[in-house]
């Protein structure tokens, strides 16, 4: 199975902010902007590894900043790391001044995928080769955060999270 | 400001999976799934401090089970604990088999969730008073989650995390 | 075939009510409270008799109060009484104020289900053993209002619906 | 104010059963047309009164015939009788097979309506004038059941209710 | 095959404009328009073949008028040509004040459909029989419509388009 | 007012064709698509111009691929030439194999704006500097479109449109 670059499965997605999305401070709902992330992440996983491909988790998700209705929400979506079965998805979410044509980086996420035949069992993937110093340091940091994964569903000691444990060590 | 329990926020939210919903294998898109919580969660959260609330972060989320086409899904959701302009709150998701009443757990998320005024400024919200011993349990665990959420966000280190810490050492 | 209770079917939905499902004063639109209400009770006709149901009617519906933009929404359903192969489903709608928290009921409404095979046939349900006296007075009008709709429906006579001609004899 | 027929408030609403909108039979959810007859029925009301109309109550409705995906569903709305500032609307529901164009009824309904400032006051209506016999009966079958709707809202004895004891009278 | 009329295939589709459906404007979306227009032509080249139709082009359109938030919109659907396996359909889009009741054009615009068989291969349509003056007319522009949409497409030499160059000749 | 490049517009939306946008084939609707379209184009155009657009024409569309349920769409939308209120937009639609990862080129398009301000008044928009080869064949071909448009809709005498006719002489 042929090896791939993280270019390969770069997505993007833009869209508006539409009244429908929006919470009585007239900001786009967070679960909303959950819900798109999914769907620009999975495109990617898609691209990757050419399979169906199911939402494993979700890590740890901060809204920082507020987006208004009317934005433009770009969503830019690469697979950092292959493992077996599963791929690892980071994005960064922009939104777009109306005016100015600022963009302003609102959110990074990260989501894991399982790529599934038509039955759901899980099937192979091609490894990742991250060329980019930046792809290089999230190709790193997919281990550790595998590991938290791991740590937190209880599949794995936090003792034997060797990658894990080197953060909390000064 | 009056405290309150976790049981008078307590909200259950029950629906069926639409067809519209789900994804080539038909079952819930974990993205619908994320936002369906995130309703959930805001209004376990409103329901304890009266105001409006906006999506602060979403804790890792691990989707450990297929949720097919017309099962009836069932989220259940309480503050965990309040700190003092936020809210964590804990939810249970359920499926319910058609022809066998069977209901499974399907995930377990922690969602966070900040108070604010008409104008968005952060307010402050009503104290937690846990009762049972799972809510102590989960009262104790906000803590931690906090930290968690802090030093991946870098805005502590590691090294200060204590409640963190004493999770990896052995 | 096993009786049941009506609290085996006991189904709680909540939701906020979005800007897309309000009309120009911003209050939730009439039909779209009928969509939730018709969700809410085949959820609990489907738990009564864990088979496909398929809505057969619905009583009068009298919109008494209007439901703000931002208002949670809590549908409770219970099925009040089993025929043959239907079922009656009751239902209270509260609306419950942001501020106060103050729950009120805005409608109460009753919606009829057939339970049905995959091929559309109407199957046999389980019979109802009401407990408490509220749900045995359910039980007992369910009779009535099975008349009167088939009087409606031109199905039985008027003469003949014997339990509500009682109701026009002072 | 100007008394007006029901001519002048007919409404015709002609759309598809799309896959979001059926059951696990791939029929049309009958809540779905709930909220469809909502919708045509308040245009009907609008083009009445030229207000602002909020739904007021709706009639037993009952739901006879399946509607399969990809049917054309044509509502056929308009004004039987008005009353201080309330109005009445008579539906039909036709379902229109695909290959032989035949129209079916699937329905019949009632809803009524209550017209309202942009304060949500009430305010008056015009009268109808009903000119063709069907129209007639129908203007005259909307006083029994404004009856019927208030003996069920408790607003009413039954005693008092001399049009509708008729209807129990052999 | 037995021949049509274009009133056989005529259709109308009410409806409200919504504020999910709505630009910063409060107006109705151009693509949203768009997407209402081809459901309603497509009933109508349905009705005229009584097969699956897919969408074959869309004609030049031109939005003259914005539709405000509230508005009720008519679209007025007929087949006006048919060809071998295709048929043309014209639309007039009305919008009504809600105070005044005045109906105005906002619209017209002319679509293309392919009748196709379950496999989606071209099947054969009816001929149609223009009966008004108006109907005639749109019948022979119709065979302009179709030369210029094959000169679009690289399919016709421009001056083979016979019909065509009669317009730019004076 | 700054002249601005094609590239400065350019805009991509990439997603999935679900099952609430198919037709009885299993393929997205075309009205589904000229709504995607319109909400692309008008991202690219206020991206070009800061302000608020309004849709002011959509050009000739053919639909020549179907794309079929679960399809990657990207529509990739740039300004062409700007006139003094209004913007031409050109898009390219791709679809994309899932198993393959094939692009396809299923549509072109072009979609006229309209920059407004707050109150619906046109503004003056900043002025188009073409690049590459490409850029300037379609800068060129858009004052044939406008010319175009302006005998269609009967503001211009097919004589007059000088670039027009050009197309028509051999």
């Amino acid at each position: 199975m042929e090896t791939k670059t993280p270019k390969q499965s770069f997505t993007t997605v833009t869209d508006m902010v539409l009244p429908s999305e929006t919470n009585p401070l007239n900001n786009l709902f967070g679960g909303e902007l959950l819900a798109r992330m999914d769907r620009a992440a999975s495109i990617a996983a898609r691209r990757h590894c050419r399979r169906i491909v199911v939402t494993a988790s979700v890590n740890h998700v901060a809204f920082n900043r507020m987006v208004p209705l009317g934005s433009v929400v770009t969503i830019e979506a690469q697979v950092t790391r292959a493992f077996k079965t599963s791929m690892e998805v980071h994005m960064d979410v922009w939104t777009e001044d109306r005016e100015s044509g600022e963009r302003t980086k609102a959110n990074e996420a990260i989501y894991s995928f399982v790529a599934v035949d038509d039955t759901g069992q899980p099937v192979q993937v091609p490894a990742i080769h991250p060329e980019s110093e930046e792809e290089k340091n999230r190709y790193d940091g997919a281990l550790r955060r595998k590991q938290l994964s791991l740590v937190l569903a209880g599949k794995m000691k936090a003792s034997e999270a060797t990658e894990l444990r080197a953060l909390f060590e000064d």
